[in-house]
């Protein structure tokens, strides 16, 4: 951490602040330049970031020379970490992509869709039951009956089930018949519900909030993994910006970033980003040839007819065309898809 | 709701919509343009709004001609709504002022604190006891602890207690102990929370997302009206934009918006939208000019030694010195504080 | 100008980036902490920020102490500077107020503008001859005829021209009908403009740009004074952010912010701000509360028939009554206007 | 275009509306809905954009219907717009490459630049004679002597050469050395800088504004079609958001848009995008995959040593390493590079 200094501080501020350094257990390095003298507090800086330097008297700025993060990053763990779940690796040599509609409709539908997927490789069946709305009157999910009809499609088809959880009252329902759990973009910052799935045992997709920092993100991550849950998967999903032809902004360079910070896998997910089905697909490559070990991608069968997020669900033949696509790209960088 | 036709739409594209709308109770009215065909769609456009129209083929995109909200819309009650709560109102013609810590740090601090607020005549003793933390190493809030440490200093300097619910596992505990219960930033589309404080009887702060719209904003409210509890009270707190020298952005230009489309009162926390203290007064004097119902202000008796959001909290001189001012501000606009 | 390096860093690296901070002339100070070796570099900051020191081997970031502008800065400059233009002061005690269309449409409108400003006590008369257009097809001013117009109202009413400079090329001849040239949004960064403004002798009106941060603004007005122009007045005009509902976000802590960092007197633009005429006395009245030595507001006689930003303009009789509401304000907060 | 009318409008506010409409030579076509009255005005959209209908009494809000761009886009031109300059294409089936320093810095150092591009098929050589800088202390780029060294590099290797005009009064200098005139982010919106290469036999790269939305984009490229030069290559580098990690944040999801919406190439600059030469690649590549028409890359033969944009500025063999595994993505898409 650099305490920098206001030009004409009292002496007596300087002392005030090596002094405090040294309570704290720290080593004050000071260095008088032409312009500030700044102060250099050598010792472990995650301690110092709670303190509020800044208050005090003759305290210009602070700037901290360390990422706020450990456990999440390169420097902490520098090998990939590889998530395996039910003989499925995410985070390996193969890109995995995760599809289905937004909501859980009915069993019908539900199955409809999944058999959709097979044909193309898909081993994530994604769908929820619990859905976050902007509107207390539109759809809310199903709740356990929506996972009900997951697990039995399921059963039927041998896919995986990825599925959000948004309050933690749910996480003992939600996770009997998850395989993955999903935390979704508006709890980003929900710490109680991160606490809560720091402390299961099963995989968790943490959405990028939509109006997260990088910082941020791997921060969130961070409180799952203090708890104890490695198995965190990271999702770029787009960002809020003052575009408004699509939904969001996709940050495709949040992709090899985080690779470069962190050890935790990456995955993209294109049909949040931009709202609309035409360019999910250019989208879609887009992040396999940045490096993203996964796609989320929502699919329907009769998206006119979606319960929500229609617009920006894929038909099923556009899906399937799709991941040939991406199955080229994703070779011409050395994966598989 | 208007649905506007691709051109070169076929013939029974528009059939097929005109028919849809039928069949969901609309009326539909065609109006044949140079360009474009568009399709009124006359009835319940609340309903519309739930129906993936975008995904029929022929669409080129639909244009809603409502607000998505209607409980918290001045056209659903034309009066200001004035919260009484102990005596006190918020939304009339007094400018509330919700003053104390960020965090609730121990029953002496927040004494300290609640006195040097009294002679500026504040009524509201605001105080974190669970803290929404970006980091999982910092402090999180003494919980159940700081609630008593609130409530003491209330039994003692007789004023109102509001306090933030971060988890709907907390509310009846909460509840307990709190006058006004504040739903922060990060929560603010966290619906099950929303969802929660909708069935409680106390007032509730409902403090704008960091990166939420003023239509996603009104909807959260929304979600809390619908549930029943009609006592709602707005906070603008600064959004997230591009500019690094303050922590957001505070949008000023809300305070008015929100007063023309929402009969609930607005109030404004200059505090975290600056994140420096320096930069308050200005800001908080803005807010009344601006037409706030109040200003929710952090202060601390050594923000040297806070737990947390140090930066941002003025010292109980220049609060009181800054409460005089804005004082004035209030009087030049016909309002009392 | 600290320099971090990367953990695991060569000596060689270390070395090798000390001298070539000394062969630039600066002394090196090297502090080797827990986690991270750090190079302060002692002497003029300025200089450095012109080398691309992160890329050289072992470094990890380069952390600036010192702000980038100086000619603009407090620090350089206590005392706040006050622009005399015609008998009228600008950033003294009294907060001007800059009024007119805003484009010249013809001299009998302007006319009739001018004169519905004068009981308000209207100094400065603003309006633009030359527009800078999203599109092609919209009306781009009336040029040297517009200027014409300004300039026969000037002598009829005694009002002070302020109007808006786009192209080097039309410097003489707008500085030929000019008392204050205007730089607006979109040329904040056409640094050759900047340079033709800092060679005039007539003050500059600087408005920010729509996605400029508070440095790259004082940035702008730096490169202005470094030509040998003092009399820059800042304009905070709103920013562009996510936010739909208002034209921009008018970034009100600017006001205060800038006031502490520059010694140039700062003026607040509310029209363009929020692109409405409804919201705009409540966003003046928050400008002249936070400190804004002017307003610059769109006013119009007919905004209904406005060749361009009709919506935001203000009919004279709500433009009257709202500057008599600022002046309460103006009073409050130990001004007059 | 819709007009939609307030709740309780009076019926005069109708007629007039009405009128007003038929004397701009529209037909209006009233639909009265259960919460609102609306009127669809039919005739050219483009007129009724510069009339603030919004003003009038008993206006709500204005709908648009059509795109205010006309020359730019698919409907008006349905193929792919390619541009030929000196043998080479760009917007056809090869990816263009356009690489070199952000600033030529001398003849020599420039040569050699050049000559480690030309191994990997590059044929474009981009370099700045006239240098926007947000600081006037910076190096502002040696004007006419850089642009005779880029001429006697292109003498030398036959590469083409691209370089930014700044000023109107620079053009007929510039256009006498370039091949390819580049309008710079800060410059999207210098409306007479766009009249002017409007008017020019050159081809133009038009980078997107940091703030411009698409739209605004569009409408900047329209004018330098309206003026009657159709050669104008779209180039998407990044938008401003809130993110501080990168520079600014690559929109991947402009490539397919632009693609859908306009016949006009489109190209990205990954290197200001970013802001730093490790995550250029993945970027890169991801554009390639999105369907850019090529990519604008800054490479230096000694990064540490540029005269400006160093952090962001390839080696030579990274560089040569990045375009291979370019080709190979633009193959899997069906392109060469």
């Amino acid at each position: 951490m650099i305490i920098v200094l206001k030009p004409g501080h009292e002496d007596d501020d300087l002392h005030r602040i090596v002094r405090r350094l040294e309570d704290l257990g720290f080593r004050a390095h000071i260095s008088k330049g032409e312009h500030r003298t700044i102060v250099g507090a050598i010792g472990d800086e995650r301690i110092l970031r709670e303190v509020p330097l800044e208050s005090m008297p003759g305290v210009e700025s602070v700037l901290p020379i360390l990422k706020p993060y450990k456990l999440v990053s390169r420097e902490f763990k520098p090998d990939d970490t590889i998530i395996r779940v039910n003989g499925q690796e995410i985070g390996g040599h193969k890109i995995q992509v995760f599809a289905g509609p937004c909501a859980v409709e009915s069993r019908e539908v539900l199955e409809e869709i999944a058999e959709a997927l097979l044909p193309s490789g898909v081993h994530f069946l994604r769908g929820g039951a619990f859905k976050p709305r902007t509107s207390p009157y539109a759809f809310q999910g199903w709740g356990e009956k929506g996972l009900k009809f997951l697990d039995a499609v399921r059963e039927r088809t041998g896919m995986l089930v990825v599925t959000e959880l948004m309050d933690p009252r749910d996480t003992v329902l939600v996770c009997r018949y998850a395989d993955i759990i999903q935390i979704g973009t508006r709890n980003m910052q929900n710490f109680r519900l991160l606490t809560e799935v720091g402390n299961i045992e099963k995989p968790v997709i943490l959405k990028r909030g939509m109006s997260a920092t990088i910082k941020e993100f791997l921060m969130s991550a961070e409180y799952i993994l203090a708890q104890g849950n490695e198995r965190v998967i990271l999702c770029e999903r787009g960002i809020r910006t003052f575009e408004t032809e699509t939904r969001n902004t996709l940050d495709i360079s949040a992709v090899p970033l985080l690779k470069l910070l962190t050890h935790l896998p990456v995955i993209v997910d294109p049909s949040h980003a931009v709202g609309r089905a035409d360019l999910v697909p250019a989208v879609a490559k887009a992040a396999v040839a940045a490096g993203a070990d996964g796609l989320l991608i929502e699919v329907h069968v009769r998206p006119e007819e979606a319960f929500s997020d229609g617009p920006q669900s894929m038909r099923p033949q556009a899906f399937a065309r799709m991941i040939e696509e991406c199955r080229r790209v994703a070779e011409a960088v050395g994966r598989t898809l």
